[in-house]
């Protein structure tokens, strides 16, 4: 992955499998520079909305909507119901994914409502969440509420 | 209001209106008890996430899937499109709701996925945000994305 933002959410989806976590993350750009980056926080604070992309959005601290709506957020996984939703309350106009083949979240819903969206399919994305799913699926479906 | 799950819902709304906070609280109830409450803290955390129902999630810790099923949601404010999102997410069946007059949130996309939902029109909760929102609009602006 060449991509720097992108990149910088592999990153912190490594620093979360590190840490024992689930390997998702995100970071948020405005105007060419990071304002947010996170990671799935669920096990390391015992967390039930800290996806990445929350975690990164938490860390990008309160925003007016002018920033938000320069923003785009970059996931290393297609964002579940909670994380989309978020992105509509806060007018983000592009979400660039990584992959959406492990779990396919709200894109459609995003569609609907404006926002632009790029599925990259990255292999590396894909491989971290294939592994974590096929080794630790009870806390992937907790993550999911499934 | 005499239901004791909202009475608690309208406590937590302000106790954070006590704390300089936005005055919208939440309760989560599972089987005739309060697993989680909270409060709106984008004042006192600096949060860009902790609405009030998201307080009340992260406050009721990890919980599997078959919990949240089972499971109403008390909300003093019609939930944003973050909140919705996360009671899909963890599929929550039931919302229940102060009011929507101040504010009108993605009540029909949660009903469109089967979640039930009971708007109260309580007067309390109207008159915590009507006061609210004509003594702080850019804050209230703020937390809605506006």
């Amino acid at each position: 992955m060449n991509d720097p933002f992108m990149r910088a959410a592999i990153e912190e989806a490594r620093q979360g499998l590190a840490e024992g976590g689930i390997p998702i993350g995100s970071v948020i750009v405005y105007r060419g520079e990071i304002i947010g980056r996170g990671h799935n926080r669920r096990v390391q604070k015992g967390s039930a909305i800290l996806h990445g992309e929350m975690d990164a959005l938490e860390n990008a601290g309160r925003r007016t909507a002018d920033v938000y709506r320069e923003s785009t957020l970059y996931t290393t996984l297609s964002p579940c119901p909670m994380c989309s939703g978020t992105i509509l309350l806060y007018g983000i106009p592009r979400v660039i994914i990584g992959e959406n083949q492990t779990f396919m979240g709200e894109e459609e819903l995003l569609r609907s409502r404006g926002v632009g969206i790029e599925v990259l399919q990255d292999p590396e994305c894909l491989e971290l969440m294939r592994r974590f799913i096929a080794e630790q699926p009870h806390l992937w479906n907790e993550d999911i509420g499934v």
